[in-house]
């Protein structure tokens, strides 16, 4: 295994240190229990964002804390769960009066150990699941896991919190995201999770894996290598089943590289993504392109699409200042 | 050679076209010859800063055009050098009555392309060669390479052709950057052009690349895969012996991943130098730390120090609005 690390152990302590010192002026890093939080005070009465996961997704979700997005955010160790005291922990610290609103990728370790801690909350709080990976049928035994559509999620929900939005709302508006999202991922490669120190699944030379997990999860089939048009009309099919985008919708289209293939790749897939949907008469009216819910060094990337309102655009649209997204200030 | 793309010779504009896709609201993308230059107009006597480049390096150059940056990028087939026309159609396009300067990176096929570009211009120009890769000696017959070391001169260049400076106080400025400036870069795999379909070097499974190009030219040294820690103090010491940073000296502090590096390992080694810096006394006041001047699928990073004074740490904090990176505005 080649990594530039100085141990397995010590890689996450270290990864957070600098990731504290090179945004110290966005966010802070709380050690004992791990949180990353917001440096500069809230509004009074303001929902608390808080999500959190195994590590090795960055920038999801300690790099989307910040001005308009989370509060917090709660780095597991890579791959693992977060515990129930580092989410306690991070609302205690957070928590402004509005109460808390957990986001969670719906894994059962952390739904399991989000539940946990809000059993022990003190203060008004409620969860969301997000659920878009489409590569797993709807009724699938522990439903749908979480995946890129949790950046859209939190990007919307943490600009109608910044707003002022209440508890309940923000829980349903994250609903609705949810429900509006959908994505689908393809692996070229596995990932290499340093404690194990091999690639977590074996891939033929020639073969992809159509529908992978962020974890490295094996996907709904391998399938021989094929062109980028093939790739792209593989997803989007399985993407547009789920959400049926009608002529004249318009959509966030968000293509997430899983952190090892080069942008001019995302880039092309967006360009063949976009060709499908202006084909079907669906309008592309915001993008995000880039690496942004990864699973360590694997290559390949997923497709989210988003419907959107004029609601929802207004809330995309709203100033975010996070360490890893940023735009209107 | 696993990529996600239609075909060798479509990939590049069709990755392009994705791009003008993407970012209409703040880039044109000119088809023949190739160009991407801003889509708004600039303030008249505005100096153009124009950077260009073989491919593969995403976001430099063509994601950093916008602005408070470059005014336009010409991308050249990976790895390759775009050609006059190329320079020459896009210094037409967006010269404004201020001049061109043309930022330009240290590698043979550039100079002289952009070289003969400069003799055929109308207008008034300049240029600035980027040399800031001190794996190389300064005695070096070509002399040294521009590796990512360019992004911060054409950030802090771009700001003052913003503001109003004159073709003249924009080339001494990059000058004086380029000089200020000073990278490393280490190789834990190689990558693979597309159009060669194999890694560009061979490396054992247990080797590194000190001193490695952002086009996998062979570094300085193979060596056994050490530890974070002692990668870090090989960078800096290679930094330190070139830019001798006083104790009290502010610097800007750059990580750079070749692709695909994930950020847990960037910041890791942010950690290590940040650590390295402080124990120095020299005091890191800026930072970045991500994928800007990739190498395709390299695994790897480069270290990139610049020595800041107060005129040049305001230039760096002024707004940009580009592509792929975004703050104040």
């Amino acid at each position: 295994m080649k990594k530039m690390i100085n141990g397995v152990e010590s890689l996450l302590e270290e990864s957070l240190n600098g990731f504290a010192k090179a945004h110290n002026d966005i966010i802070q890093f709380n050690h004992q229990p791990h949180f990353i939080s917001r440096n500069k005070p809230t509004k009074q009465g303001k929902v608390a964002l808080i999500s959190g996961g195994g590590s090795g997704h960055e920038p999801l979700h300690t790099g989307l804390v910040g001005k308009g997005m989370l509060d917090a955010a709660c780095p597991g160790q890579i791959f693992t769960s977060p515990t129930p005291d580092q989410m306690i922990a991070a609302a205690e610290s957070v928590e402004n009066g509005g109460g808390v609103l957990f986001i969670v990728k719906n894994y059962a370790g952390d739904v399991m150990n989000f539940e946990i801690a809000a059993e022990m909350l003190d203060c008004e709080h409620a969860t969301v699941i997000v659920s878009d990976d489409v590569s797993l049928p709807k009724d699938h035994s522990t439903g749908r896991r979480g995946v890129a559509g949790t950046l859209i999620v939190e990007k919307i929900v943490g600009a109608a919190a910044e707003s002022g939005a209440s508890l309940a709302e923000c829980k349903a508006l994250a609903e609705r995201v949810n429900n509006a999202t959908a994505s689908m991922g393809v692996a070229l490669t596995s990932c290499t999770v340093p404690a194990i120190g091999q690639p977590t699944f074996d891939i033929g030379a020639n073969e992809i894996e159509m529908g992978v997990g962020i974890h490295g999860e094996r996907g709904r089939e391998p399938m021989d290598l094929v062109s980028a048009s093939e790739i792209v009309e593989h997803l989007t099919r399985a993407i547009d089943e789920d959400l049926s985008p009608p002529k004249g919708q318009k959509v966030l289209l968000h293509i997430n590289g899983f952190g090892a293939t080069p942008l001019m790749e995302l880039y092309l897939m967006y360009d063949l993504a976009a060709q499908h949907y202006q084909e079907q008469g669906v309008e592309v009216v915001r993008s995000l392109v880039g690496n942004y819910t990864t699973s360590l060094d694997m290559a390949g990337a997923s497709i989210t699409l988003t419907l959107l309102d004029d609601e929802l655009t207004v809330l995309w649209d709203a100033p975010i200042h996070t360490a890893n997204l940023r735009w209107g200030c």
